[in-house]
């Protein structure tokens, strides 16, 4: 059963190093994926290209927006941007209806985004935050209510850059062995960040080691790791 | 994919009411179950056949093996009790290692055990602690060793009877929808034990509430809850 | 000594299931006791009454109001709500103030309210923040202080639906024993909550288990649990 | 209701400066008590003694065993030591059965020992986890058994000497005014440890702080403090 | 090498019990200090100075700040208050930039604050929220920015009134034995709260004897403690 | 001050990968290093000399004891085996005062072991928790004792192959960038071990981001990574 993908981030280039795999493996057997950012990180992580003399900030949201379209089409993703601004990242209660809306209208079998602790980024805590309540309201109470609602979709924060510090434990790996080339042309569409394409490339590997331990699987290659919010139903263990 | 699935509990009952239907379920699908006991539960648990003057432990042994073969049964599975005697369940070096041989023997996809904690109880944490460091020596250390390993088997806790004063929680549920008549008359041959036939029959509708509250599938009507302990492998989220 | 019991929820019916047995109980033993909800769920639990053709939310919120106060009859307890909206509930710094105003008008001795997690409801964990503040704000910094504040009130959550992902251990069991039929009547005023009404006279049963178990007393047949935040001051253990 | 309170802690000292005060409130409120050590501390904790040239184990044992009653009989509790050695203290299956056999015997309303961790001291945590596993010996699986079984003792963890690095979060303050002089006078057998009267005497008015900002009852000179294991079970909130 | 410690509290007494030692101790090695009070604490801890007839608001925070910037004088730190308010203290977006510019501009070595958890006051866990956030804001991603960038700052939290309700793990203690006379001069100037005088004062007693417990070095005779909240970078372990 | 460091890990070959930089970098800097194995880990993770026809036990031994004394002789560290057999590692009491002994004739100042946790290895949490309580035991009560004690080390964990599956946070980043030829050389003497050299030479490069990103420390290039058991003691912050 083809599913329906769903990642939104803080900034525009979150999804590639975290999530591009399991993008990419989910559009390759059939499904689709959609990739939110709340922002373009144009403050907090653009810096090579305020180098620039003469540098202004719709530029550098021009480029960035240019940039994560190109990495999400070799997933075979859409990408939108809601332009909250970055750094910091603040969501009001209009705001967080908009990012509701976004998730009653995609309606995706799987939500993906940040973890609530990362103390490295301002702004990471604040898209979990908004992100985890937008879904319940698109979900609603699980019963008839005022307003549509959507089956739930599956919840799961991606990895972030320091996972012993943001509470993140592992409870799904991913194998993306078939999809590797996809994440690695994704990854280089980042140009300024060379030193994240070398680190999630070196991440991807030990995933997969790792997924080949837990599993005993030795065709696994690479992997993605993800933590699992919510229980999920299955017809047998 | 048919799976084999073992239960391993302290004591010959635990694994009806917690996991009968997990193990039914995979039956129905074609795979293998294996129950072991690592005690009769002769003296902690089998109070109303004490009750009985000149009861003799002998005695009591066999009643209980027979119920235990007999609810196995109804859920297609095998039955065997170690009998290293409970209440308190002492488990030395010696013990360990034909804990998992019997892991190592059977091989299971699936291995299904205590919670760690039980405030409750004085035999479930121990057989936790057993079942745990026996898989490792079943599994081995991911490389090669100078014994025979096993493909490492997945470990689920199941739901202890006080689930929040044992640090559980559901991060699986089963849909045990179509064996539940077979979980009933599996519980059904736990004569003496009639709260808990009462309890756990509740407890399989709560717990498909839960698993349609979180799928979004009205479909579920009846559920068995289990927690993960280690990350699953998974070709797409 | 009677005691002055108010609860807090964010919707006219989380009372009842979940603290209507300790409400009745402290007005049976001669207390007093008022239920604040800070939204009628008109949009998020209310999907029934939507159901009628040309519903309108002012009507539903007269609807949800009678059977909020019918059933808050039943347990002896006046009932009020806040109306400020749900599904998002959202409380800025005025409201917060309001719910600070009410709890230090009632000067409660024990104040219940929900987990600070829910991660089935978008409105609970807002509700238990800002009860958990106003609170300290009523009570003050323990020093005297620029306005009035009150003796400081027990808090008490009270157990979410599915409690083990609400983070809910129960450190007290209420034995409700004596005032059952009421609890049941109260429930019975929710019409369209056949689920629930179900549902939690099963875990009444459950929790008179848990308690017989704990106190091995055996008269206990029903309870409601709680998890208490802050110590309590006793004369002896 | 008068109660009984057992105290088992791992050396001989320990009950004084951690649940004197308890145990003499229980007492003068008609209540009767026991304390229970696993071991003299003779050699971890009798350093002064050891100083002596010459000196030798039991005597040392001897002198302990001495202080250690003179105390108890301060706070009108019987004094037993058990003698199972310290540093380390070491607990085999046989030693389990003889801990389950005293709390049988006393059949205690009021259990207390040490907490799960403590890493400033070996022994504690032995004696923690034997005694919590005694407990659940003596009082059964809740169900009648092969052997006799009492009413289940609450449990409590009476204060480490480093709370916070003990995993020890207070949940029960015992207000102690009206036994101070009597605790005083205990931790003044302990003739040899003049930090630790200070130290619990000071201890004792900053719970009684603490007490006071919970609870609001001003007349709270000193407290001990307490974290209870499992759930209470009560007629009102 | 001197250091640049900046202390932020919610109100303007804070710094004074739980961080004086280290703040003097810093200046004593070279040093340089800056403490920044958000609220002067005049609604919810100077109860004291409204006793008094006609008494005014202004009048209150005018005392308040005579009072931290003389205990600030004795530490060798430098005091202001940005004036916040305070029961509530309320941040909004531009007050969070505020205090990012702040941080900003002294560019500390260490920044210290409140726990993210204190049920005993309503301002410090907003205190500790947006001090951690603005820190972030101020160091930036960890590459360049739109924005000018500091060294990040270490981050520690420092011991609340009751550790254990705070999740409070002293991690660091601070040897303040040759500054001790400074911190009892500090708080001498906080003329109304005669208790927090002697319960530091013992406080720095424990905490003395604590570090001497952890480190064998006997010479340490009043410590101070401290939470870490980031991993440390050093030459050697 | 020149230091005195002690590994003890369950496996002969455990110190190079996780703790062989701050064993050189001590060293470098004027202290002495001594590795304790409690065992060769000769059956669990020795299986590529397994596969050598006619291949016995003590051979194993010796070939594993060879590679270990060179890794070390690379880290400047001397190299000493218990030899208690692995897989499993058991340990009585007999043993435990054996660790005990090692460490109170060392008397380390940093003493390093492995989590407490591990779910991929039944011998690493075995050997923690002997080191935990032989490390009491060798320190001693922090009074005097009936036996010659030792001043405190401090206590670190080091980095498992899966850190947040057991539950490791890293604490501190040792700045390993002048030793880092060293541990490259020690890892090459695990000839059969490729794949961790790999995976601890990327690991390597990742803690020195870390690192850098911690302290803003450019000059970091590679780092090593611990969880700090015990407060540390310092002279400021």
């Amino acid at each position: 059963m083809p599913k329906r993908v769903q990642v939104i981030g803080a900034h525009s280039a979150d999804f590639v190093w975290r999530a591009g795999g399991a993008v990419a493996k989910a559009v390759s057997l059939g499904g689709q994926a959609e990739v939110i950012a709340l922002s373009y990180g144009e403050r907090g992580e653009s810096g090579e290209l305020w180098k620039q003399p003469g540098q202004r900030v719709e530029n550098v949201k021009k480029i960035r927006h240019a940039e994560a379209e190109a990495a999400a089409a070799h997933l075979g993703a859409s990408f939108t941007c809601l332009d909250l601004g970055d750094y910091p990242l603040q969501i009001d209660g209009d705001r967080l209806l908009e990012i509701a809306e976004a998730i009653r209208a995609f309606a995706p079998d799987v939500l993906i985004t940040h973890t609530a602790t990362d103390p490295f980024n301002p702004d990471h805590p604040i898209a979990h935050g908004a992100v985890d309540r937008a879904r319940s309201l698109a979900a609603g109470a699980g019963v008839t209510s005022a307003f549509d609602t959507i089956k739930p979709p599956q919840l799961f924060l991606f990895e972030p850059h320091q996972p012993e510090l943001c509470s993140f434990t592992p409870t799904v790996h991913v194998d993306i062995t078939s999809v590797w080339e996809q994440k690695l042309a994704a990854m280089g569409e980042m140009k300024a960040q060379q030193y994240l394409q070398t680190y999630y490339a070196q991440r991807g590997e030990h995933r997969g080691n790792h997924a080949r331990r837990a599993s005993g699987r030795s065709e696994v290659k690479y992997g993605e790791s993800f933590m699992r919010v919510l229980p999920q139903v299955v017809g047998e263990l």
